[in-house]
C-alpha cells in the first residue's frame, strides 16, 4: 500500500486524489495546503489527514510518495524538501520555468536517488500510446514528419496569464515538445516559432501570445510542426499525425457521444470534448499506474527530470525564436 | 462501333444518350419518341436521326441495339418488336409489372436468341460492387444477414404514383430485391412485408404506401431486412450491410463534398447526394460498359430476363404479404 | 448514505459493487452469496459484511436497498423476500422468464409499495440517451422507422445456453425490446421473428438460435427492425437508427482508441469495444445514479416491473412467431 | 463554339482534350506537338487537325484559344506567340521557373490584352471550393491558421527531377502557395522552409528534396503551415484545414469507394485515391468551365499571370530559406 502526500489541493489535486482513492494499492495519507479549507475538504472526502505544514506530513513513515500539484514556481523547493526526506516524487509539469533551477533540482534528485516522475500525462492517453506503439512496431517505418495540433477552447484567466508570460509555450505546448521527443525517440535540434495575438483585448488583456505555430527539426532529420490556439470554439482539439516511409498514423479527436444526426442541413456530430480533464481522464489514471508500478518494481519512473528539462529548453528556444525572428539551434 | 436506337427521350433517356456519346465504341444512331420535340432535342445534341416510328429505326442496319427507356407498361411490346428485328436489347427495369407478360417476353427472347439486358444499375455501383467482390472473396465467410436501406428524398408526383400502385415495391425496392439475389447468389424463399402511409395527404393523395419494411429468408438460410421510405430529408439514402461468420461489410452513403465544419454546435458534413442520377452516375456508365462488352464478346449480358422476373415475383409476394398479413412462401 | 445489500457476487455483481463504492452517497453494507469465497472476496475489497443467508442482511437497518444479481430463475423469490422486508429493490433483467411469476411479483411490489427498478442499463448509455433526447426534442419529427443491431462477439457457454432456451430473445434482445418501447414511447402490437443456427455444433452444441431478425409494428404505426447474432467477430455491435419525418439519428458504435492507420492496404481503425462491460461502463454508473436519485427524491424508479413484463412478453411473442411461422399480435 | 488549339499532346493534354470534347460549347480544332504520332492519336480521337507547326494552327480563325500543356521551360515562348496572334491563353502551371521571364510575359499579356489563365486546378475542386466559400461566408470568422498537407504517392522519374531542382516547391507546393493566397485573400510576407531527402538513392538518385515543411506568415497576421512528401504510400494526400475565431473547416481526403470492412483486425476502408487525375477530375472540368465562361462573358479569367508570378516568388523564397537557414521576408 503506497501512502501519498498530496501537496496542493486546488485544480488538478482533487483529480489525482480521486484516482489514488480508487486504487487498492495506494492510499491518500495527507493533504498539504496553505488553504486550510481546501485541504480539509479533500481530507474529509478521502479520509486523509490535513496540514498546512509539509514537514508534518513528510515525518509520517506512512508517506512513501509526495505528489506536487502546486503552482510551478513552488515546485523546486518542494522537490528539494521531499527528496531530502527520501520520498518518491510525482511532480506536475513543468518542473520549473527557470532551467538553472531545474538543473539544481536534477542534482538533488540524482544525489538523493529518490524516484522522480514528471507528469506529462499525454504520454499515457490510450490513443496517443497506440500511435507510439505503432511507430515502435515499425508500422510506418522511419518517421519522417510529425504534426501536432494542441488547441484549448479558452485562454486562462488574466491573473494566471500574467504570472506566466508565453504560457502558450511554457504551459500548453510544453506537453507537445515532450510528446515530440517521446514519439520520435529523438532530440530537437532546431526551433522556429511564430506567435500572434488573435483574441480581443477584452479576452486577452495582457496581449500574451494566444496563437502559435512552431516548426522543429530533429537530430535524426525528421521535420515537425506544432500549432496551438486558445480559442478552439469546437472543443479541446488534440490531434497527432505521424507520417513515415510506410504510412501515416492519426490520433484523432474524441467526442462525448457517438450520435450522428442527419437532416436536410447535413450530418452533425457532437463538438469535441471540451475539458482536458474529461479528454485525458484515462491518461491521468494510467500515469498514476505507471508511477506506482515503478515504485513497486523498484524501477525508474518512465519520465524523469531530464525529460522535464528538455521540454522546457524547447519552450525557451521558441521564445528566443519569436524574439529574434530566427531559427534557434539546440544542442542535442 | 455499336449503333444504338434509344426509345423514350424523357427522364433517364438523355442520361443514357450522353453515356453512349462519351464512348468511342458506340454511337447513338436513332432517337424514337412519340414526343417529336423530345426526340429532336436529343437528336440535335448527339447527332442522331429521330422518328416517332420505331420500325423506321429498326430497319436501319446501323442499329445494333435498342435501348428501352419508356414507361414500364410499354416495355413488353417494344421488346417483342426489337427481338423480332434481331436487335440486342437494353431494357430499363422493370421488364413489366405483370409476371405473365414477362414470361411471354422471356419466350420471345429465348426463341429469337437476341442479347437481352435488364438495367439494374445498382449492381454496377463501385462501392456495392466492392462489397459483392469482398463477399465472393470470402472476406466475411458465409453471409448470415443482409440489411438494405433504400430511401428516396421525395415521393413521385401523384400522376406517376396513380399509375403504379405499391410503387414502393415495384419501382423502388425491386432494385433491392435484385441486389439481395445478386449479393447472396441465392434465392428468396419467404417474404414478410409491412407498409405505412406516413406522408400527409397533400404529398401522398393516393395513400399509396410510402414507408415499408420487408423481412426475407433465403434458400440457404440467410436472413434479410430491407426498408424504404419516400421522405429521407437528408438525401438519397442507399446503404447495404452484409454480416457473416468472419465480419461485416458496409456500403456507406456518399456526399457531394468531403468538407467537415467544426463549430461550437458540433461537427457538420454535407447531407447525402440527393438525386439518384448523381449518386449512381458511375453505375450508369458501368452498366453500359457491361452491356456493350457482352455484345462485343458475344457473351450473354450479365442481367437477364429471369433476373427481372425474379425481382418482380418478390415485389408481388410483398404485396401479397401486406394484404394477407402473413409471410409468403416462394418457390426457389 | 444509502446502504446496499448485494445478492450475487458473480459476473455483474462486482461491477455494481465498485460503482457503489465510488459514490459518496452510497455504501455496500452486505454481500450475500451461497458461494462464501465470492462473497468474502467482495466483502474484503469493499469493506462489506458477508453472509450466505439473506435474512441476516435484510435484518440490518443499515440496508436500504437490495441489489439482485443472481441468475434469473432466483429473482422472484428474492424480490418477494426483499419487498416483504420493506427494502428498495434494484433487480438485474429479466425479472423472470415466466410471465405469470412476473405478475405475482408485480402484485407484491404494488402491495408493499417498495421502490423497484429493473436494470435495463442501455437506457442510460450517453449516446442512446442523446438519441432519445433528440427524438423527444422533435429533431426528427414523428419517428417512422427504428432499426437496432445488437450483436455479441460470442455465444454464452453451453451450460448457460442450456438453462435458457431462446436466450437470443430472453437474454439479449430483451434489452432491444425495452429500448424500442422506451425510444418510441409506444407499445409493440405485432411481432414477426425468424431465427437461424449459424454457428458450428462445436460452438453451439444445443443448436439454440444464434442469429435472428425480428420485425415489429408499433401501436402508433412505426415499423421496427431488430437483429442479433452471437458471432460479431469485430466486437460488440450496438447500433440504433431512428428515422422520422425530419431526419435520422444514428447511435454509432464505439472503439477503444481513436487511432487511424493509413497504409497502402487502406485506412484501418480499431475493432469495436469487445466486452459489454466496457461498452456500457457509463450506463451502469448512470443507472445506479437514477436508482439512488429516485430513492433520495422519493420518486418512482424510472424502469418498473411493468416494463420488465412488457419486454418479456415480446420475447414470448418472438418465440411464438418462430414456432408458428406467423406474425403474432399483441395487446397494447 | 470556342475553338481550341492544344499545344502538347502528352501527360495532361489528353485529359484537357477529353474535357473539351465533352462540352457542347467548345471544340478541339488543332493538336500541336513535335511528336507527330502523339498529335495524330489525339487528332483522330477527337476529330482535330494536327501539326508540328504552331503557326499553322494559330493562322486558323476557328482557333479562339490556345491551351499550353508543354513542359514549363517552353511556356513563355508559346505564350508570346499565342498572345501576338491574339488568342486567349489557357496555360498549365507554372508560367515559367524564372521570375524575370514571367515579368516579360506579363507585359506581353498586358499589351496584347488577350485573356490569360494559369491552370491552378485545385481552386476548382468542389470540396476546396466549399471550404473557400465557407471562409468567405464568415463561417469561421477571421482565419487565424491554415494548414495544408500535399503529398504525392511517388516521386517523379529521375529525368523529370533532373530538369527541375527543388521540384517539391516549383512543381508540387506551388499549388499550395497559390491556395494559401486564394483561400486567405491575403499575401505571404515571410517564408521559412526546411527540406529532407528521405527516399533511398535508388528512388531519388539526384538527392533532390523529397520531403518538406514550410511555415508562412501572412500580411494580415495569419500563420500557415504546408507540408509535402513524395512517398505517401496510402495515396494522394490532399488536406486543407482552416482555423478561425469561430471554428474550423477541414477539406478531407477522398477514396475510390465508401466501403467499410469490419473484422477482428479492425475497421478498414480503401486507401486514398492514388492519382491526381482521378482525385482532381472534377477540378479539371470546372477550371475549363471557368475559362470558357470568362471568354463568353468577356470577363478576365479568374487566375491571371500575377497569380502565377506570386506563387513562383514564394517557391523562390522557400529555396532561399533552405539555402540560408533563415526566414525570408517578402514584399506584399
Amino acid at each position: 500500500m503506497i501512502g501519498f502526500c498530496l501537496v496542493g489541493g486546488g485544480f488538478i489535486g482533487p483529480l489525482h486524489a480521486a484516482n489514488i482513492a480508487a486504487r487498492d494499492d495506494a492510499k491518500l495519507a495527507w493533504v498539504v495546503d496553505l488553504n486550510t479549507s481546501a485541504a480539509e475538504s479533500l481530507g474529509v472526502r478521502f479520509g486523509a489527514q490535513t496540514t498546512a505544514e509539509l514537514d508534518r506530513a513528510l515525518a509520517d513513515p506512512a508517506v512513501h510518495a509526495v505528489m506536487i500539484c502546486t503552482p510551478p514556481r513552488t515546485h523546486v523547493a518542494l522537490i528539494e524538501r521531499a527528496a531530502k526526506a527520501g520520498k518518491a516524487i510525482f511532480c506536475e509539469k513543468p518542473v520549473d520555468l527557470d532551467i538553472a533551477k531545474v538543473d539544481v533540482c536534477a542534482e538533488t534528485i540524482a544525489r538523493t536517488g529518490v524516484p522522480f516522475f514528471v507528469a506529462f500525462n499525454r504520454r499515457f492517453d490510450p490513443t496517443h500510446r497506440a500511435l507510439f506503439d505503432a511507430i515502435r512496431a515499425g508500422d510506418i517505418g522511419r518517421p519522417e514528419m510529425l504534426l501536432l495540433s494542441s488547441r484549448d477552447p479558452e485562454i486562462s484567466p488574466p491573473d494566471y496569464v500574467a504570472q506566466m508570460p508565453y504560457g502558450i509555450f511554457y504551459d500548453t505546448m510544453i506537453h507537445d515538445f515532450d510528446m515530440v521527443r517521446w514519439l520520435l525517440a529523438d532530440e530537437i535540434v532546431e526551433v522556429f516559432a511564430r506567435v500572434a495575438c488573435m483574441l480581443d483585448a477584452s479576452e486577452n488583456p495582457h496581449r500574451d501570445p494566444d496563437t502559435t505555430m512552431v516548426q522543429l527539426k530533429m537530430k535524426g532529420g525528421a521535420l515537425v510542426h506544432v500549432n496551438s490556439s486558445f480559442r478552439a470554439t469546437y472543443g479541446y482539439d488534440q490531434r497527432i499525425e505521424a507520417f513515415g516511409e510506410k504510412g501515416m498514423l492519426l490520433s484523432r479527436n474524441q467526442q462525448p457521444t457517438s450520435l450522428e444526426r442527419h437532416s436536410a442541413q447535413g450530418i452533425r456530430q457532437d463538438p469535441l470534448l471540451r475539458f482536458f480533464i474529461e479528454r485525458y481522464a484515462e491518461s491521468y489514471r494510467r500515469e498514476l499506474d505507471a508511477f506506482i508500478g515503478a515504485l513497486k518494481d523498484g524501477t525508474r519512473p518512465p519520465i524523469g527530470v531530464a525529460d522535464g528539462r528538455a521540454a522546457l529548453a524547447v519552450a525557451d528556444a521558441a521564445v528566443a525564436s519569436v524574439r529574434s525572428g530566427s531559427a534557434i539551434k539546440m544542442d542535442a
